[in-house]
């Protein structure tokens, strides 16, 4: 009893408009001391930033222990994904590091925590998961990309090795190379290069970026095919629950006609 | 009585579609003075450009004071935001400036009055207004973008800082070169650079890439498919209200059939 | 009698699939003599040409000819700007030309005959006129981003002519530089040349990137919206006739109830 | 008798889950061998590669000979264009080539067996089919495309040849400076250096990049209106069956009435 009325408590703190808003605002604020610390800052300041760290970092436990404490059910809990995101980034800022390799992985967790934000913000989670689910549906046109740029690199890794081994060396930086390529930067250079030894390879540049462009417009049109579908189709439910809500359908019209049919060889013979 | 027939008749006025049409070509004139200004012109065009200077913002003035004193409702004048704008150009011009400091910032809001040409011209108001009515709708989506910008940049801070002060000194920097590498542009140089101290940066490129490019990508889908869905809606409204009216609906016709029903019960008994 | 038994005959010729393949093949042959002309070619081969331009020349005049002859309103041939573009290329091509200033703008005349790939080709002519029809549409979104390039073109003139002549030395260079920015273009070497003398300046570029592309993405939105909508409404409409045609529509049942009423009425009495 | 019952085997084989999947690792296997090549290994390395080579392309002629001896229609096994492709990889690799010239055509030809990826996987045969279905119908906005592109260049080598034998010495490097300037890369360096002998040329640049964007973005919205026309109309057509099985006509509950009418009239005399 004792136990469930704690749970209760907790669940509304956590609850409490109040209290959400306040854990925005440290999220934001931890934002801001991680983004000072990228200047150059006096010592003093630097000592502040720290304590100010370990404070943000003790809050952020807290604020686990109450949403914990606060679950209804503790099992599901960590079968959010969020919440065992969160959870992570508490437990491991709160390894003491001393190691100067490691402190840049402790910087680097600790800017991590900005993503709370979207761990926070339900809208903000909604918009990541509907991007995620709208992944899988890309999956072959990716597949497909990823062959032509296989082949691609391959083939540049075999023909162009020995012009420029920065750019072609094997197959990994002409991957690279590649989608430097089809984001159009400095590609000339790379071709101009390559033509000076094989005039006829401008030849490999077009047809790759004609295929990735065409592959590329190819999956933004499926998307926006997609998206538009499922608006519509869930458009024209709505409207078909609507219509049947408010107007007989064309079979009890029929119902009604067979009714003063009935009727009609029942009262006149 | 007298104030009001002097409303009645500035109304008529400022209605007038040849005054209307004298405004703009006012408007087009100070845009052409303003360009001419910044190419290099004699003394003596200087001196007139400064004389037609003046009378635009005279004649502005005057345009200005009938448009105030023909507004049936004076008071809701200042409400309209484009109101207040062409006031604040006009207010800021008569302003005497000699300062040479100044002076550049007279210049700049003198170039502003280009502007008053979406104030004047209904369907550019109606564009804008449309503009940025749109935003609220992008709010999440920014704000998601800007969240993944500023963790790369307190990441690249963190990381590059000392390879090159000049593109990841502090976040602001970072966030621009951040800006500069999601247009493309030159981003492999930027990219080169660092992964000569860490080989493995280009982990850190291409996840930004892929991840703004597909937040982006996101955005622009959100749009087309809001503005689609809200066109729908509006066309399949006026096309059930069209139907409405020239067709009758179902329920009229259930109706119809009932009453026969009715006739032939009361009828033939 | 005559005169319109040769119009008859030259329409035939004309209308003949046959001939409109003839005109076609010249018009590529006349393309890749032109093409030719721009390798370095050996002087009997240049007179080979010259004899061909002569040919090409003349039977264009033919074809035009032909064309008029056979037009059944010789009226309204001269009002199609297809056949006033096709009959200036030729009147224009038969000017002998001596004068080497003038010779650069026959040559470039000469150019200007592969465009009668579009005037012979109606699909080509469709889907120009298509594109034209476009245009209008736009006005509106165009104007406003004119108005955007030329205040921010006046500013950067006026801020940062001292700093860089050949980028900003008036409004038309400054026209020319922001076109530059909003193709991403070494955009950055132009913002940080005048961040050293304006470390704020970024703000110029960023906020003039943001509206540039949000006014070319409502663009963009806008075209696909309108096109969408009139393929939309073309095909409710011809979905409507069908049903119109093979379906009953909803009065029609009332009046088949209403006479059934009547017909009741009448009869019980 | 004992033919039949041979393809019957060979196709129950070949429409084995466990052998498609194995021959899909056989082909990322494959993939993966091509890629390592492209590294410095050693020699033993090297050699144990040319052994796997061999090995990957006696499976292959194996699966070949399998599926056409389980295909149930032999005459029809070369019509479909996989099949082609998939026994010209073979047959090619199998070719023996010492010299070093061709060395290098046969390292491209191991290549393309990456390729045999989209041949075997159904969902990425449906997807290029897919793509190549919808190329004809942007074959016109192509050849408009092209039109414009060969205008210019041709334009552009008779204006520019002296100014950059290597951007614009004839008539074929032009069109591929001309498809540099479409994507943007560096186009301000060729423009400033023609701008030095013709100021005027910025006009040819400008009007270049709005036609083909124009163009471009005409076809990009052409493919979409396309894709979702098919969508909606298939939709359409889905929706009009499933509510044709459910819900009665209107024609139908017009005969409804009919009968009802004839009822009356022949009853009630």
């Amino acid at each position: 009893m004792n136990s469930k009325d704690l749970q209760a408590r907790f669940f509304a703190i956590r609850s409490n408009r109040f209290f959400e808003f306040f854990v925005i605002s440290v999220i934001i604020f931890s934002a801001l001391v991680i983004g000072a610390k990228t200047y150059d800052v006096s010592p003093n300041i630097l000592q502040l930033i720290r304590w100010l760290d370990i404070g943000i970092t003790l809050f952020f436990m807290v604020e686990i222990v109450i949403r914990f404490i606060g679950d209804p059910n503790k099992r599901s809990f960590f079968k959010d994904p969020w919440n065992l995101f969160d959870t992570l980034i508490v437990v491991v800022s709160l390894v003491p590091i001393d190691d100067s390799e490691m402190a840049l992985v402790g910087r680097l967790i600790r800017i991590f925590r900005v993503l709370r934000m979207v761990s926070i913000i339900p809208e903000l989670r909604m918009l990541l998961n509907s991007l995620i689910k709208a992944m899988p549906q890309l999956g072959y046109v990716i597949l497909l990309m990823f062959i032509i740029f296989y082949i691609y690199a391959a083939a540049g890794a075999s023909l162009f090795a020995h012009i420029n081994e920065d750019l072609w060396g094997d197959i990994t930086i002409s991957l690279l190379t590649l989608f430097r390529v089809m984001t159009f930067e400095d590609w000339t250079d790379v071709m101009y290069e390559t033509m000076e030894v094989y005039p006829l390879s401008w030849i490999y540049y077009l047809t790759f970026i004609f295929l990735t462009a065409f592959a590329f417009l190819n999956m933004v049109i499926g998307i926006v095919v997609n998206v538009m579908e499922s608006e519509s189709s869930r458009e024209a439910k709505e409207k078909a629950e609507a219509k049947a809500a408010s107007e007989p359908s064309m079979s009890e019209l029929q119902n009604e006609i067979k009714l003063l049919r009935q009727l009609i060889e029942d009262k006149v013979k």
